[in-house]
């Protein structure tokens, strides 16, 4: 841990990253959070119809609205074990409890890795007195290393702000790499905020952060069978109750989305192989729904996404996915833009001297594809990353 | 072409491919097929809202039931261009009239090759009084060349029966690679028999075809702008006409359905640097409907093809894939096997020497994977390819 990793404190909450032993390499594979007193709590959960114990444990959990802890393992997804499965996710929340000498229904539960093979328990919480030990509001980022399984590198986001002169913290990590396709990364968030927050309003604006955010990167229902995303509050900051549509709420709302899109942003850098990210912004769509599902047309062709490593401005390709997207447009009224460059005008190509400058536009490792259907006020941005060699060889390799 | 491709002969209809200088490569790119008189025609298009001109043209021609020539040309798409390309389109039916002495009413026009680019229409014009002297039954391969474009090999297949002692034949070509993901290729597939058959019927029994076989290969409403597939009766086999429920009409489906079928394996044999070749069948769901959405969302997923490539038997995305495909299912009565061997019984892992069993499976060119939902009577069958490095190579070149 750098020195000045361990000056990201959000008061009101410890952390610590042990090594339970789950993951083969020796490295850290369980994260304990743990509020100081109960933290106000909301959630948003995989839409998979193939649930993780853990899920079904962490939508358990967060009914009350509150939670004094929660743990992480990598390095097993706890998916596609069964019966037995959700046993374990609940006798993990109940150790944590023992151990941490709280309610078990305040502690929820995470996993991710390896699917179809039963959690060892017993590791688990063997490594739980070590990791109470290790608790400290300095191990913030402990905690973020310790939840890893295929991502490159760590990631976390801290927004310090202040509200009537006193300052305050929004700060989160996550994991998860490769959205869009492949589907199957694991994505876990978790923030982190000293505010005071009405639950109710807090579950609203969490919802519409991961909407535009998280939501925006994995496809709506594409989600792995693990994905959770938790906003925890500690009001520890001193500062008093928020109230929702004033300016302070609106200071919290600006951070927990910026929390939200720096982490999704990540995940897609870490796209497993990815060299660029791409933003895909569709606007003149006939609503806004309509111009997310083309913009996931376009973000999750492999055509594309091929091109976009190839550095090809193959708008053709583009152009073809907003076809077949099944949304309705007037094909003569397309203009297609890659960064400033225009590349079709009115449905028709401009002339061929623009691609040479789009290519030039895609050597940035990122950079924004923008389709203007000039068909209504509906606008959609989502985030993708290139298809290379390097998804291939990190998605083709035989386990073992 | 090989001394026994001639030997190719369907009673009523000629065939020719020339150099028309479309293809930057001096190589066959326009091909023209010809009735001897009016045959019987049915079609279906792409259903992708960007619709090529020359589909929009072919829309037209096909209204009446009856043509007496086909013109393809490859190298040009003629989509993406404008009222312009729609004029093209025509024109080129016009010039093919003219040459053949027809109605230009009674030819159907058929476009592959890059997209945005207007149509030299002098180039087909000019190829024309060649195409028209090279016409001969036995040239059917040297059209099947002709409309080749990123395809690694020429696509037909021949079907041979009889029908109350008199031989019959069901006989087709085609083009397209790299179906189900990447969307794009465009897929051509021209298909004659010398039987005589009523139009109605025959627009039945095809579109039924067209759904088992061509649309089990590319996602329903992912087409490509161009996709186009004909069936042509030309009745000269002198067999009296076959009317829908009888023998002979079934003979006629079950050739039709081996044309189609084996035309629509090949496209995903071809599939841009794919290595093998996969049936993924769905059981025991809800609704035939929702076995085919399920079939596809796995089919597509580049996770599991990057799987199918290294020989993974990676079940669990198999698995996730189902999960998020939309469709509802017990994910404890779900049964996964690779060929025959099982991997997932009642939702649960089998023991993991399978997987050994199922990574030899995996070795083969092609080879089955199948999902038993136990839910119901609802079971699909599609087709897709590997995804490796091939065809990241393919695709990620930069266009010169």
């Amino acid at each position: 841990m750098k020195k000045d990793e361990t000056k990201i404190k959000i008061p009101g909450f410890r952390f610590s990253g042990v090594i339970a032993g789950i993951k083969q390499a020796k490295k850290p594979d369980v994260a304990l959070i743990v509020a100081d007193r109960p933290a106000k709590a909301t959630a948003v959960f995989t839409t998979n119809r193939l649930k993780a114990a853990p899920v079904l444990q962490g939508q358990k959990a967060i009914r009350g609205g509150k939670l004094r802890a929660i743990v992480v393992n990598s390095g097993n997804a706890n998916a596609a074990t069964g019966p037995k499965g959700l046993k374990n996710a609940f006798a993990t929340a109940a150790a944590a409890a023992q151990a941490l000498k709280i309610s078990k229904s305040e502690v929820l539960v995470s996993s991710t890795g390896k699917i179809g093979i039963q959690l060892d328990v017993g590791k688990i919480r063997r490594a739980l007195p070590a990791a109470v030990q290790g608790l400290s509001a300095g191990n913030f980022t402990a905690a973020a290393r310790a939840i890893m399984t295929t991502d490159a590198f760590p990631k976390w986001h801290v927004v310090r702000g202040k509200i009537g002169g006193k300052p305050f913290t929004v700060a989160g990590f996550g994991k998860g790499a490769g959205m869009i396709e492949p589907h199957m990364a694991t994505m876990l968030a978790y923030i982190f905020t000293d505010l005071d927050l009405p639950v109710a309003a807090m579950r609203k604006a969490f919802r519409s952060a991961v909407d535009a955010t998280f939501n925006a990167i994995s496809v709506d229902g594409d989600t792995s069978t693990n994905d959770t995303a938790v906003l925890l509050a500690s009001g520890a900051s001193g500062i008093p109750p928020l109230k929702p549509g004033t300016a302070p709420w609106r200071a919290f709302e600006k951070a927990l989305h910026e929390v939200c899109q720096y982490l999704a942003w990540m995940m897609v850098q870490d796209g497993e192989g990815a060299t660029k990210i791409v933003e895909v912004q569709v606007r003149g769509a006939k609503t806004a729904r309509s111009a997310k599902k083309i913009a996931y047309s376009i973000a999750r062709s492999p055509l594309v996404k091929t091109s976009f490593f190839g550095q090809d401005p193959n708008w053709g390709r583009v152009f073809a996915a907003v076809g077949y997207s099944g949304e309705t447009f007037d094909p003569s009224r397309v203009d297609i833009f890659y960064g400033p460059v225009p590349l079709v005008r009115r449905g028709l190509p401009t002339p061929v001297a623009n691609e040479a400058r789009a290519h030039k536009v895609m050597k940035n490792k990122s950079f924004r594809v923008l389709v203007e259907l000039n068909g209504g006020r509906g606008e959609s941005k989502v985030w993708t990353s290139d298809l290379g060699y390097g998804y291939v060889k990190i998605n083709a390799e035989y386990r073992t």
